[in-house]
């Protein structure tokens, strides 16, 4: 058996998968609070591409054909590896056959590059000529940036500073890829100089930056605005990770009994597991679907199914989902892609709907589940994706405790090579567990 | 046609191939100083296992079967990619076919696990339970820790003092598959304690820290020494990047007309240009191989060919190669693995015959190769590799001002992820030029 499972790019998928399409209850539109009513789409349509908007929306069919310039970026890194962890299944003695699609071959090391390559090429074939965006720890700017690049359009990405300062390696990635980096807030817009009115010193703060790159949006005609998760048409262009695992799990002569992803926003998750659902809702097949989240910010687990805003500063529209309350602040876990306070509207209502179940682990959990994982198989995962790895983890020593054989797969959605700092804390014992915060999530839920 | 071309791994070469079965001249050996005859095996012994030895010396005919544990572990990364470098081609607008071999899958992220597997595998087939070796800047170290986690051995690694302070992500790597780190000079040994004694605030040399892992290893019956980089043995294990590349060629309907490889020690020049030139040999080919180092340590293009020591301190026997002199300083370039005094007795005599040539890039024009690259192909190499990028953009230039068709093969020896602090400077206008330091040479080799 071939440790690797590989797919040709002749045989890359041509298309995403649109869930949308096969749900039988149709998602809740995002609501505009000053109105009470669904967000008006020429409103939207000033911050993203109509390509984008209609996907949003969930129109076009089930199978939504990838446009040929985005195939062709995609070939650079896809289709990407889905490998077979038969180190770590060695190292567990379990019957459990494991397997991991392993996103961080993408030049930006991890997932998000799949969808700021067609969210770029859109807003091209509009005219535009600047995406402005927000980055935390540096992942989706740097996958902005090689998009923009690549397009020949520019790029200004507002980074939350303490980031920017504590990162370096990231703002010099995004830079040798020509994106225009600012640490946020910045003097750059107004909200940006209110903030720094505010407190001069601030550290700067995911919900800020989103607010600094929608006023840069809205200040210039030439330019749209880009988010890396949460969203539906982001969930659609992930959905290239699922039916790449699909092709390849046949391949292999194998299907998977469950499929695990991590979950901040839930753009990964959605990737590989759509696909797997839609299986499930189409055929007879029964694969379990776990979602993985940090007990520190356990949006699914903990959290409660409403309208609520996408950023802290509430100027985004509500949209339905599994939240912890837009003012949640989580604990700094080493996680940051996963310190989200709410969940991506499809993810939420699938998961309400029973198609899937949400798993909480903690930090040192997920840190000790990734050295497993890196002395085993020989890649250091990005501490979200060690998530998963938790996760696969937990089942595959369940299925050696019951005896059965099961077939596990999980999305590695990114590697750890930026991320080595916090693998030094943890090795020296600096980091802790962060558990449950029920009174903070009950605050702030106002319960 | 696929940009990746991939084999499946029972498509890997099943063999190593030993270059020294093939070559009209045999090698010079190495001499003992003390007694100026070949250096007495019984004294190598007590360093290196004997089966190391044996491929050291050429013996086993011209195709080393790989054994089926060092095949088995291969196969966590292997066989590496070949990708056609259709980006870079778009941006040169040339009309040679630029292909590149790309070893930075490798769970160190570089070509040296390639021979840091066998090297322990025979040392635990021996009895071994202990590996002591140096590390610069860490690649090697990295590629050792994970090879003695893999079988079971310890590992000590002596790390130029200067290395461990700067570059503590490195050390955290060699850390997490359980390498113990020590910074050279050391209180460990008495080598150490002599150059301790000397400058308490000695940065410490790869030449001391060389003279701390061999006196470690000699003190204990239980440990054995492994070396990275310039000896047979090393070059003949590197030599499956290059086997692997010719099956892959032979996927793509083609084959080089140039080959090249960046040279420090040689070894992943030897790995990608040993099967071409056998092919040479043996064959009607006639492929150009190209050693390309940097003009702050040219070795082959302005150094001599004659017996020298491997080492600053002149413990090693003395080995008949190209050299600046043992005690020759090269500046402090970013590209750490081609700062090396001396060159691969192989490949030194193969260049001396004929069989190759040699250039010298500055490293401004190797980081400008290196931005080139990273911005179409999207993968941020290796200062090192930059070094192979910049050759093959000067020849796929050279075939458009020609209007000839070349086909152009380089290894792209490894990934820069734990390089960003010296791309961070390139953009910053903080790198300078090093062009070739003719009277320090000139005083080096007593000229």
């Amino acid at each position: 058996m071939e440790k690797k499972i590989l797919l040709s790019e002749s045989e890359m998928p041509r298309h995403w998968y649109n869930i949308i399409a096969h749900m039988p209850n149709q998602p809740a539109p995002p609501m505009d609070p000053s109105t009470g009513q669904p967000a008006a789409p020429e409103k939207l349509a000033r911050i993203f591409a109509p390509q984008l908007l209609e996907q949003e929306m969930g129109q076009g069919g089930a199978y939504i054909e990838i446009p040929e310039e985005v195939f062709d970026t995609y070939r650079i890194w896809r289709p990407a590896p889905l490998i077979r962890a038969t180190e770590l299944e060695k190292l567990l003695d379990t019957p459990a056959k494991i397997y991991y699609k392993y996103e961080g071959v993408s030049p930006a090391g991890s997932h998000k590059p799949n969808t700021a390559i067609p969210q770029v090429y859109y807003n091209k074939l509009n005219g535009i000529k600047r995406i402005a965006t927000e980055t935390g720890a540096g992942q989706w700017g740097t996958s902005i940036a090689f998009a923009t690049q690549r397009f020949g359009l520019e790029s200004i990405i507002y980074m939350v500073k303490v980031s920017y300062e504590q990162k370096p390696y990231r703002k010099a990635m995004m830079e040798m890829w020509g994106g225009k980096v600012i640490p946020s807030p910045s003097t750059t817009t107004a909200c940006g100089r209110a903030m720094l009115a505010e407190d001069p010193d601030s550290n700067g703060s995911l919900g800020g930056a989103i607010s600094e790159a929608l006023e840069d949006t809205l200040s210039r005609e030439d330019t749209r605005y880009c988010l890396g998760s949460v969203l539906n048409h982001v969930a659609l262009h992930q959905t290239i990770v699922g039916e790449e695992s699909i092709k390849q799990m046949e391949k292999a002569g194998d299907y998977p009994d469950i499929v695990i992803g991590c979950a901040g926003g839930g753009s990964n998750l959605a990737g590989i597991a759509f696909p797997y659902i839609r299986e499930n809702m189409l055929s007879a097949r029964k694969t379990e679907i776990i979602a993985v989240e940090p007990t520190a910010c356990p949006t699914l687990t903990k959290g409660t199914y409403t309208y609520d805003f996408g950023d802290v500063a509430q100027l985004t529209p509500q949209l339905k989902m599994y939240t912890l309350g837009s003012k949640f602040m989580p604990a700094g876990i080493h996680a940051g892609g996963l310190r989200y306070h709410g969940m991506s509207p499809l993810v939420s209502q699938l998961y309400h709907e029973g198609y899937m179940k949400a798993e909480a682990y903690n930090q040192l959990e997920c840190f000790e589940a990734a050295a497993m994982f890196v002395r085993t198989e020989g890649i250091l995962p990005a501490p979200e994706s060690s998530h998963a790895i938790k996760a696969a983890i937990v089942q595959a020593l369940k299925a050696k405790e019951e005896g059965t054989s099961k077939t596990i797969l999980f999305n590695l959605s990114g590697h750890g090579h930026f991320d080595i700092a916090s693998y030094e804390k943890y090795f020296q014992g600096e980091l802790i567990a962060y558990e449950h915060p029920e009174a903070e999530i009950a605050k702030s839920l106002g319960r």
